[in-house]
């Protein structure tokens, strides 16, 4: 797996002129690297998004904890309390959606929360008409508040940006109603699909991870940034039809369908192999190496060690995806 | 990710008792684990399939080098070499479809190789008729070719059985054809959809990995093979509509679509989630346990650095999934 520095590099810095600061919280999900994450810090952002218990942690022991988030509900005792012992030096707090999520807080000794509230995902979050009730019991339990947050997932491949940009408004007017009752300085949101469709919202600040890599599905949405990721190969095997590389099923996420390959037709990937057609041209020698595009970024990313870290064909540095598990 | 020590020795006694000793040439790209290959040493079979050289370094170095084929095609100078170097120990065999792959392992001082034979899936192979002038010239470089390989991998999911059978004839015809003009003692085919379907093909060993683990895909085969693995997830959220666990795309492959939970309607994966809905009974409170069944076996087992194994509900020991990668 290689990463373009200079693509990255560009793709972090258009995002901090539309986002600057405090306005991006980037999301470490689709990323799980403390390398790329400081370069997200030199660009001002200080603040970041969490999936999982490994990622906070992670980010703290790499001294990236100015202030972290887990977006996610966490039950589990062993790894709240891990992120708790941490709190006097980082910034930690934790999003709950139920009476259990905030028990389970508590009884780590978390001491921030934020209120996850449905905005119209089949996924975690209370009910908008709830939220300011959850908040009202994690503040008597002695929490902090600090207010809400939604994502608006289902939205994030509405292929029409007028059509995006109305449901998201109504996906975010929920999230302001529930705002209204839970108090707090934060509404958080968004995603790398609707990073651009929340001036008028009321958010006050995004969740994306995929704009600094990048990946085929987001590529749709004619965005301003580039692809930055590829997982290259080597082709092994050829026939008068078709052409097979060496990468597949265990080095591409595939819940987006089939990854891209330049001027080349996919046809299907197995296991370890990539089965390709040229569509114009001559087909790719046996011995060649070629760049496969992947369909999504983020369980990419996570199947992968290391980053071979690029400038055009030659690599320049060897990060490690040190955030991936759990 | 579990797997259940005990279904895992049923569906290995039961393949050995089918297939026993040399007949099978067990698969280690679906479980990737020498602990678990151990125990089909155990059950009588010497001989193994590899996909990566990575796979072959790691059996021979964990002293289950009797017999190992790459069953892949590799141009990588340093891992052929590698592979070369296991020789004196272990019996190295490796793949070739091409004047290209037949030099990388004249080159790197490989012994013994096998021709690799289309016989219909659209991946590496030879064409049949060409397979006999490769292999001359393989045996011209002064290598010793031990037969032919050819993987039906096409056919594995053709769902009425009398149909798979009579394709995977056809398909082995022309195995067997290039095996009569490439010589040598080895015709090695087939995989767990086809495992059965072999006794009048010709064919010497089967080639076959999922079996030991089974996934929901070749579930609907109705073979005699139990589900031996899982993924544990704790439910987070609930609704009055659906539930969500902490189990998504980065620890399932997704290649063959969603997996299943046992009473639960799956509805989709996210990175870290899966939300599902419960058809009969009560929903799973939030804190409980759930196994997520995978779809498919290999992508999801590369995913995982460790296997806890058990017995019932109790974890007895602790596997390393150390072939991943590559």
């Amino acid at each position: 797996m290689i990463i373009d520095i200079d693509v990255l590099q560009r793709n972090i810095a258009t995002m901090s002129r539309i986002h600057p600061g405090a306005q991006l919280r980037p999301h470490m999900k689709a990323t799980k690297c403390t390398s790329l994450a400081k370069m997200q810090v030199e660009a001002g952002h200080l603040s970041f998004t969490c999936a999982t218990p490994r990622e906070m942690i992670g980010m703290a022991n790499a001294g990236l904890g100015s202030d972290l988030l887990l977006a996610n509900e966490s039950l589990d005792a062993v790894r709240l309390s891990a992120m708790a012992k941490l709190q006097d030096s980082s910034m930690i707090t934790v999003a709950i959606d139920s009476d259990a999520t905030l028990d389970a807080a508590v009884k780590a000794g978390i001491r921030n929360v934020l209120v996850d509230v449905n905005v119209g995902l089949p996924r975690c979050g209370v009910l908008p008409n709830l939220a300011g009730a959850l908040a009202d019991a994690a503040r008597k339990r002695g929490l902090n508040v600090r207010g809400v947050m939604g994502y608006e997932g289902h939205l994030m491949m509405v292929s029409d940006k007028k059509d995006r940009q109305a449901k998201v408004a109504e996906s975010m007017a929920l999230l302001l109603q529930a705002s209204a009752d839970v108090g707090g300085e934060i509404i958080s949101a968004g995603g790398t699909g609707t990073y651009d469709l929340h001036e008028h919202t009321g958010v006050t600040e995004i969740q994306a991870g995929s704009y600094s890599l990048m990946d085929t599905q987001y590529a749709q949405l004619n965005m301003p940034f580039g692809q930055a990721m590829w997982v290259v190969g080597t082709v092994i095997s050829s026939s008068s039809s078709w052409s097979v590389a060496d990468v597949g099923l265990k080095s591409l996420g595939m819940d987006h369908g089939n990854p891209s390959i330049d001027t080349q037709s996919v046809w299907f990937c197995s296991d370890e192999h990539i089965t390709f057609a040229t569509t114009s041209g001559d087909a790719p020698k046996v011995g060649s190496r070629i760049r496969v595009t992947p369909a999504h970024i983020d369980p990419t990313l996570a199947m992968h060690d290391v980053a071979w870290i690029v400038r055009g064909d030659q690599v320049i540095d060897r990060w490690s995806i040190d955030l991936r598990g759990w």
